[in-house]
């Protein structure tokens, strides 16, 4: 059998889930964004790990050293995040094809450490091998967080809220200009460059019991909450008038004809948090979200009972032309 | 600059351990078998990783994927088993190219949990993506020492016997025969496709505070010891007579016409143990090694205060027909 033809999520949840399955309370492994394991005087530690290929994930003409090495940490650091977590140490695989000159590397290493010193993760050690095809590189990422806060994505409840902590598009819409070559703004070019991984955000979050499932949005809401409602069992409407996109998204988007909606919900690399919060818990959590960040945690849609996942627009149900992100079947756009 | 201008460990000492440096006492970075991080009630965690890519560590038609699970648990084990650790978890990171079937892919993983079984390791989590070229094949695995036992690469001693754990250069024969399709002993091509990490072996010369230095033999003892030799700011005498080699290997590299001495000193893949021993603690060590092992800790040198590394056969300097193994510079034979 073809991997195409069962996907990444069935291939993960079929194979891997099967052939690694442990009965302990204390470890928690495959289906979330970390795994979680030892249990430390009421810490917990989390583990994530991201693997990014040249061609796959990126590619080396569109994207500087620098920024490459920022960007492979923060998308881990992202999942610590969707935890409720707080990073500590890195672990950093590089397969190096010949191309790769030294004073690229120094700037990657460099990007890199810039995130991992503004987020307190020490990048401890790793592997560095040769590759005769494209540029991979791996991270691992260990973390802590307080066995009381920890979020999953398995914990979203039948009329939770579903909110995002950001504007969703900006990344997709800066592969876009990438892709086509086109001028637009340079915000969209630096959110998909360089995401800004939610830790703050994530911390602060897993601090409320309102907040029942969390995790971060990598390959866009739509492939993403599909996570939550499998793991959790459950279904969500989507408002598409109430997704947060930027006046950077809209401005560029209208200009070069892109399908915005489209982007926002499928496009992916965003890289904030998406979580569902007890409906009547969510003014007061807001009001305090907003005093803390500045802005709202965007209610952008409603957990619910059926195992769909429906999208409206002013009350009218639609199909919207997206398309999901999944590494086997499909290809990002 | 190219990178094979400077090397493998040129480029981590260069760059990587520059980028990313930590004053502290609780952390011991790049330049060991593992990462040392967090101390638990005499405790240590440690941590390892390493990447195996397609074409540069393995043929897909040269091993079974059951063998190459098996083989990508089992490197990564073998640093574990080098700090005198037991391994905890293993997160698994695959860049799966479109050739490669969900049958082979249970089978890879069916081969890793057999080595994780047989040791205890949870495989708890990784990440799938999508390859473009090789198969990429990341694993990251967690472990423990206890604080006093654990054994660096740089606490060798002049005058330390130089030992290793088993026979050298069985794992190179098995690589000569695959790649010239020539038959021979079945257990040189077991020591190359499913090499045993020497978990016991590293957990009880921990045990030992005769026991200096430690790492496994993964490049050869030529390039192995090197790195003892630059932490520990000394050198080595190696006898060339004293290199235990296999049956097997004198057997079938007689008949082939092998360069016996090459392969056991510079063919790599080991993954057995080389610590340094104190010499007038030495003879009471063997004797408790070969009775819970059934075989000696092989002597096959001397730590010197030179900088050196000198070969002698029969108290004659000889300088062998070797070639170590850096990942840019050189290439595996």
């Amino acid at each position: 059998m073809e991997l195409k033809e069962i996907g990444e999520f069935g291939f993960i949840n079929q194979i891997a889930a099967r052939v690694f399955k442990y009965d302990t309370q204390d470890i928690r492994g495959i289906g979330d964004d970390c795994a979680v394991i030892t249990e430390k005087s009421g810490l917990y530690q989390i583990v994530t790990t991201d693997m990014l290929i040249e061609n796959t994930h990126f590619l080396l003409d569109k994207i500087s050293a620098g920024d490459l090495g920022y960007k492979s940490l923060a998308v881990n650091l992202s999942d610590i995040a969707a935890m409720g977590g707080t990073p500590h140490s890195a672990f950093i695989s590089l397969g190096i094809p010949q191309k790769i000159s030294v004073e690229w590397l120094r700037e990657f290493y460099e990007g890199m450490q810039e995130l991992a010193a503004e987020t307190g993760t020490l990048v401890l050690g790793g592997d560095t091998t040769r590759s005769s095809g494209n540029l991979v590189i791996n991270i691992a990422v260990i973390g802590h967080v307080k066995s009381a806060e920890i979020k999953y994505r398995s914990t979203a409840k039948e009329g939770d809220y579903v909110c995002v902590t950001d504007f969703l598009g900006d990344s997709a819409g800066g592969l876009n200009l990438l892709l086509s070559n086109e001028q637009g703004a340079e915000e969209l070019l630096r959110a998909h460059n360089r995401p800004r991984p939610h830790l703050k955000e994530g911390l602060w979050l897993a601090g409320y019991k309102s907040v029942h499932a969390m995790l971060d949005v990598s390959d866009g809401v739509d492939s993403d909450l599909k996570r939550i409602m499998e793991q959790s069992q459950v279904g969500a409407e989507i408002n598409l008038e109430s997704i947060p996109v930027s006046r950077n998204l809209i401005m560029t988007g209208l200009r070069l004809g892109w399908n915005i909606t489209n982007l926002a919900i499928a496009g992916g690399e965003d890289y904030c948090l998406l979580c569902t919060v007890a409906a009547e818990e969510y003014t007061e959590l807001n009001r305090a979200f907003r005093k803390e960040f500045g802005h709202d945690l965007y209610q952008i849609g409603v957990i619910t009972k059926s195992n769909d996942l429906v999208y409206k627009k002013h009350d009218k149900i639609i199909v919207p032309d997206k398309k999901g992100y999944d590494h086997f079947k499909g290809s990002k756009q």
